[in-house]
C-alpha cells in the first residue's frame, strides 16, 4: 500500500491510503463520501481548528483520529509500520494481508506553478488538484526500503495485480521504493494492470493533472507505457479503449478490453478474475 | 492549578484539573456530568479502546481529545505549558489568567494496601478511590520548579484564596512545588483558605480517603490545622463546624463560619466575598 501520501499532523501520523483501504475492507468506510469512517463526526477536529492547529482544509473525523492516535501511540513505542498495520487490521477478519510499501516515511510534495512546493495534502485537497502541477518529489524515497514482508510477497505471489490508482501519486510512490519495481520485474508471478483510464478520462480523482505533470497522456495505452512492457505481463482496457488493445499487445503487453466502470462489489470481482485469467495465460 | 493528575495516555498529555478549570470558566463544561465538555461525543476513544489503547475506564470525550492533541502537539514544539495554558484559554474571554503550578511533568502515585502503587488516576477514577491508601508519591515534585508568573502572581496579589478543593491531591501539590508554600508564607497578601470538609464530611469527592492516607482527620479545622497558621492568615468554615471557629482563631487562623454548600454561581460570589472581607480584615 502507498504510504506517499502520509502526513504528520499536529503530531500526530496520518495514513490516508492505509486507513482508506482497511477501512473499505472492513465495511467501516463511508462509501458515500467516499473517504474515512462511517457515522462520524468532528467534534476533535474543530475544537484543533479553534486554537489554529492543523490543517482546516484537512479535517479528521473523530473515528478517524481515534486510529491517528493508535498509530502514532505505537510508532512513538518504536513499533514498525508493518505491525502497526497488522495490528490496526486484526480488529477485523479481513481475509487479506496488507503491507504498506515502507516503513520510513515518505511524504510526496508538489512543485507548482502557481505557488511553489507544498505537501501533496495541501495541493491534493486545498487545492483540488487547481495548481499546476511541474513535478512531485517523493522525500525520503532515496533512502526508503520495501517493508518487512513486501518482497518475499511479491516473490512467493500466484499474481500480481496493479490496481487502476493514480499511477503518478499512488502507484508512482510503491514502484519509486528501491527494489520494489526490481522486485516485480523479477518475480515469477505474472503482473498485470488495470487501465485508471477509461476513454481518455480519469474514472475518479484527478489523475490526469498527475499525470500531465509528468508528461504521459491522460490515456489508457499511455499508462501502461509508461508502467513498461519490462514491469507488466498483461494489461486491462476499457472497451471505450479496445482500439489500444493490438497495438500494446504488439508492444509486448498483452492486452484485453472488457467494461472496466463498476459500482458493485459483483462488478470489482468479475473484472478481477478477468484480470486473473489474464495473468494464468 | 494543579497538574499532579496529570497523566499521558497513548502519547497525548491529559491535564484534567487544567482543562476543567478552563471549561467551567470558559462555560462549555459538562456541568452535569462534572467533568469534560459539554455536548461530547467518544468516537475516538471507541476506536482506541477497541485497540486496547489507552485506559478503557478513563475514556475522553472528542472535543476533550481535541484540547489533549493540541496541547500535546505545542509540548512536543517545545512550548512550554504556561504557554500553551494562555494559548488554550485566549479563545475564551476569561477575565483571569491561568497558570499551571509547574511546567515541569509531576504526576502522582498511590500506594494501595491491596494491589501496590498505581497512577492516581487509576485509583481514584478506575476504582473511585476504594483502594486504601497507603501514601501519595508525587513524581517529579524534587525537581519541579513553579512555573513562570506563578511566583510573582502571588507575591504581586492583594488577596490569596486557597479553594475547597482536595487538600491532598490538589490543594497538596500545588503547596508541594518547591518554592510555592514559601512564597505564600512571604508574600504580603493575605492567605485565606476555605474549608473542603462540612460536618466532618467532604462536600464532593473522595477526599476523606485522602485525608486518612496522611492522617489528617476529615474534620474543617484538622485541614486548617494541616495547612498551618504560618500559611493560613484566614479559615472559613461552615455554619455546622461553627464550634472549631473559636479554637482555630486562638491558635493563630482567624475563622469565620458562614454557608459554606453552594449550587449557584451568585452563593459561590457571596462566598468569595466574605473570604476576600476576612482576608482585609
Amino acid at each position: 500500500m502507498n504510504t506517499g501520501d502520509d502526513v504528520t499532523l499536529a503530531g500526530l501520523r496520518v495514513c490516508p491510503d492505509l486507513d482508506s483501504i482497511l477501512y473499505a475492507l472492513a465495511g467501516v468506510n463511508d462509501a458515500e463520501r467516499g473517504w474515512g469512517r462511517a457515522d462520524e463526526a468532528e467534534r476533535a477536529a474543530e475544537e484543533m481548528t479553534a486554537w489554529g492547529v492543523g490543517w482546516p482544509w484537512f479535517t479528521l473525523g473523530d473515528r478517524d483520529l481515534g486510529a491517528c492516535i493508535t498509530r502514532s501511540h505505537w510508532l512513538a513505542e518504536g513499533v514498525g509500520l508493518a505491525e502497526v498495520v497488522r495490528r490496526l487490521a486484526s480488529r477485523w477478519d479481513l481475509g487479506v494481508a496488507l503491507l504498506p510499501m515502507s516503513e520510513q516515511p515518505i511524504e510526496t510534495h508538489v512543485h507548482t506553478a502557481e505557488q511553489g512546493r507544498m505537501h501533496f495534502q495541501e495541493w491534493w485537497v486545498r487545492h483540488r488538484a487547481g495548481l499546476r502541477a511541474e513535478r512531485f518529489e517523493l522525500d525520503g524515497i532515496g533512502a526508503a526500503t520495501p517493508a518487512p514482508g513486501v518482497l518475499a510477497a511479491i516473490a512467493d505471489a500466484d499474481a500480481v495485480l496493479v490496481a487502476p490508482s493514480n499511477p503518478v501519486v499512488s502507484i508512482g510512490p510503491i514502484l519509486a521504493v528501491p527494489g520494489i519495481r526490481e522486485a516485480l520485474v523479477a518475480t515469477a508471478a505474472p503482473v498485470v494492470g488495470l487501465s485508471p483510464i477509461v476513454g481518455g478520462r480519469v474514472v475518479r480523482g484527478m489523475a490526469d493533472a498527475c499525470l500531465e505533470a509528468i508528461g504521459v497522456d491522460t490515456d489508457a495505452a499511455a499508462v501502461a507505457q509508461h508502467y513498461g512492457a519490462e514491469l507488466l505481463d498483461g494489461w486491462l482496457v476499457d472497451t471505450a479503449d479496445a482500439g489500444a488493445a493490438g497495438r500494446l499487445t504488439a508492444e509486448g503487453i498483452p492486452t484485453i478490453a472488457r467494461p472496466l466502470l463498476f459500482t458493485s462489489v459483483e462488478e470489482t470481482a468479475a473484472i478481477a478474475r478477468d484480470a486473473l485469467a489474464l495473468a494464468q495465460r
